[in-house]
């Protein structure tokens, strides 16, 4: 069920049942010369709404723009400043307290994304609390990044070994040309220098990865193995989302 | 061309070309007992990309969840504060700014953002201007409203005479039947009371227009009226959007 | 009758009596070669303390620098960031409601303002609820802008016809010529060159309208014509206000 | 010279002989059963262009609200938080250091605004550097409270002794009825009881001083005192400005 | 008693016979050649421990950074912008009050936080009070500067002379000295120019004092000069802090 | 070398040769019936400051106030919200930069500081690229948990077993009485209850660790197991310091 396309009776009428809610937020920014700057925000919202159709839940429109600030130096990339982002997980978060919701779950593609989103939670509870919103007390926020999950781990493993790398990964774009198989794109790829972690600001970035990816091989990626991972991720959180609605605030 | 479906480098490509850009910008918002709650991000998006397809143009992700506080005491509605999107937006050019573009044209689905977008505007030449970057003082930003276009209001006046309203129109329920037609909601509506023009606070808003609806009979929409009123806010926007263009800074 | 010329007892004895408050908002910038700095300040005051008198209405302090930043390349600018206009406003609303205030009648005298005055005030009515103040829910704002009266504008097309212009007009100098006829300035004005409309950064700003007139003649404005001027919108506004007042929260 | 009945191109040529402004700003808050509301304003704007007359020197529009949190819980008061005046102090100043003014002379009615102005100036130094504006290294701000100056203070103690007290002082009253002599309020006044010092928070400040008084006794004020306070107090600031100019940036 | 060195269980049982807290606040900036960046913090820790074993009273952790801008171009030097530290004293305070503390007395060291404290406590008055936190409306802050204690002030006159100086002065150094008798440092001292006054932005700064002393001869210090210094100071605070306490709220 | 006992010419001097600096990075919360409320602060600085020695690296002051809006229940617990940590960590790291830093390793002592801390790194890498400070674009900011470090984490399970939990940890009490030795606290502790791990909003957090320790038993901490690990700590983290500086910039 999607709330983009619910009337508000509808909502209402959910809340009666469920105050449970699917957040996918993804982000807007380079994915290495052939992955989608739209990776992160398409994989989050596939993920998101199979999790939504398995579990009947909720799933709210998706969060396309995230903490990219890395990624500044590629031309394509959009970011929030993390003191933006936080602002509007809260703004989010806020409206939807007031009409009654309680249980977050935010279905996560961006590795960025996470600190600010903790601080965001942190934030929120404190700010819910000092409305004294009725219920605010026992509202809770939780991040699942789909491609942490076991099963996700595992078949990335088993499908590249270690030309998953952590930026531009194979798994990120074989689920992009699963669910958009006409922008599946080819460009030659330079060979990986010696294997770098560090992330700092975007210039750096650059410098250390120039052509975007962190260590990882995206022509290994075939549409195939996208609905292979997208089919664990969509069922392993969706069990997640259900252990999170079962678990009582006490 | 859309930024999600694009790479860096073709992204890189463009900008050698053009320096425009298109982003649609929606709400999350009650839309009365028929109207979906994506209404205005579905209408934003659609019409955008449209014209993009139109005129070979770039379309950014759309802005989802804009200013709609005064539709917050209805379930499902999803705001940011004004001071919120102004961040976002500054954030959103900023990026683009930073790797070349100079013409950002809104597609906009939704009256409550204006305002807010338009202080935007402001605050974002301001700050583009005092970072220094390249071609800061060149960029221009402008805001199209689809339902303001002059063939668009003849179309819907046509369609819907003084049953149009001004919140959960038939036009825009229209819009949504044509681009989503599974997704078309049936209910009960009630007579329109006496005309009322004022938005204030949220409980302000639900004790005067009771089921969300402005004025408005959405239940006169089609998918067909959305058709016509897609082709001709498309056509308009795009011509508009060419002007916009060619108009070269002095 | 003048807030900042009363005492506390007056203005508990006037909250009493009515709700409702008159708010001058202008701006501090420049107004082309013979255009006083401050005129949108000086409008704002005179008229709006016109329809205080009319209508035995209480009149604030004038709001005297708005949102200018368009403007800031002529020297003797001052603006606020709309980010810091909206805070002005929240707080100066908010103190006000403490007292008992419910009704806020802006009467504006700068375009630029609009965009950011409605942007405060969504934010304001959400500030207001959240801290939960008596009155909070039925808290009305609203901007009157002394130049769009019909009256004013019929007057503005008969005196001035198309050397009317957008910026640093006859009629707005006409008017600061009528309440201070020992600063009327002359000065050579060049002749306009062609229309042009947009309105993006400073820098731009200045390169369009190089000495800082928008397709205006205000060598035509005269001291009686201010007189006519204000006369009309004093009226206007004054009936204007007192709909306001009495248009009932529902 | 006032900057508002001034034009651009007045201000441009003021700035080829002096980069010093000056800039009045009061409050508008309770000031007891008879002592007007908007005292610090009128009391800083008449004082701060008798000086600019006396020096030739061009005056800013007046702040005429300032931080007045403590008078909050009497009607009529309107204040900034501090942060908003801080926004609004930094936007004014930054304004006029891009026209390429450096010395800022804010002439004070009101001790509320010092420790804010104080702290406002040290925000705007830091924010002028970073957005490296020529001139910004040698910017200087200084406030003068009118009160404070040595001939003020002597003729208070002169006129009133220990009635003088510290908040609706006879002394700022009378230089109110020498500017607004129709404004004259008279009301009975109640005795004073045991003095006290401190000023916490605005519920606090009303239960301590019940009728908005600090230990004054306005009643003794005349509008005559109001002058030579005037004038001493324009002749001392007037040399204090012209030190203050002298002084030369090392 | 220090906070730090308590459990919460401890800490609830002090509130069940105090509502007081002493708060250390100093700065981390130069002191000139010979004086340690962290003078201030010493100075404000050593001297609120002192005061809290005299007077029973809690001590809460050191705010070892302040408002130090004007010093920022001197290696060492850390600064919050003051917009920083009020939210920083802001949610000090506001943690503190939700567990039923009232009474907040600032032992400060440097004053260039003062003005910024001060506007920090109107902005916190308002915020509790707007949280409506129990007890909100009674909460008292005071800042006590060590260094304007009469009897400081006699004994630096009387070691010192004019030699004290107003930053990097031989009675903080001394002071240091005693608490930090390893940490005395030696340096050959240029003679002091004119004496200057002004405090502006950080360039100016160090122009006007090139090695960061404002006259002061903190040669002149000694280990026992700092204890005696120390030991009036904390007896004048301790007799300040209970004066504080016995006031009552009215 | 610590900042706080050096003065300006010292740290121009070791600028010369070592651009990093250590940052210890605390709580100040409630860490159980016998925990110390400084726990986190007491451990980051005391392991810092051992860091520095082995190093020769500057130790700057502590950050003593962090991020634990969770454990705002309990009385004693003092924290800043997230948005406000990431301000103070902007300001602290930009001074730093300003003298010429590069390198910034903190030493955190807190779980619920590094969601925020690394939203702030990222927040300050544009923030410093925005400003144009030399070196901005290579500015490195690391953060290593002391309890996390292999040898540290092996210890504490050799010592406590599955009784070390997550919170008021025996480890970290253990250090605490290891630093201070004369504040070692004894109470009755309550059987731990079933396993949870949920952290959400202040009033959850109470309701669910109702003594505030989350599955620890802090009563078998020891100052001879809090020696070994702190120096296990030191060794391992001196050792990641050297290699945080070795790893160049590329």
């Amino acid at each position: 069920m999607l709330l983009h396309l619910s009337t508000w009776p509808e909502i209402e009428q959910y809340l009666s049942q469920s105050q449970g809610i699917i957040i996918p937020i993804g982000s807007t920014e380079q994915h290495g010369p052939t992955g989608l700057i739209g990776t992160d925000a398409i994989c989050a919202e596939a993920i998101a709404q199979g999790v939504g159709e398995m579990t009947q839940a909720l799933v709210a429109p998706t969060l396309g723009v995230g903490m990219a600030l890395h990624h500044g130096a590629f031309p394509g990339t959009i970011s929030l400043h993390p003191t933006t982002l936080i602002l509007v997980i809260r703004d989010f978060i806020t409206s939807l307290v007031r009409a009654g919701f309680q249980k977050f779950f935010f279905v996560n593609a961006h590795g960025g994304n996470v600190a600010t989103l903790k601080a965001a939670f942190a934030e929120t509870y404190c700010y819910l609390s000092d409305l004294r919103l009725p219920g605010a007390d026992t509202v809770q926020c939780q991040v699942a990044n789909w491609y942490m999950q076991r099963g996700v781990y595992t078949l990335a493993q088993e499908f590249y070994g270690d030309q998953e790398g952590s930026h531009a990964t194979p798994s990120e774009v074989a689920l992009t040309q699963y669910v958009y198989p006409d922008a599946i794109k080819t460009a030659p790829l330079a060979a990986l220098g010696p294997r770098q972690w560090g992330i700092y600001g975007a210039a750096d970035f650059r410098r250390r990865y120039p052509d975007g990816r962190m260590g990882s091989n995206p022509a290994l990626a075939t549409p195939d193995q996208g609905q292979r991972l997208y089919d664990v991720a969509v069922a392993e959180l969706a069990k997640a989302y259900g252990e999170f609605l079962a678990a009582e605030p006490v």
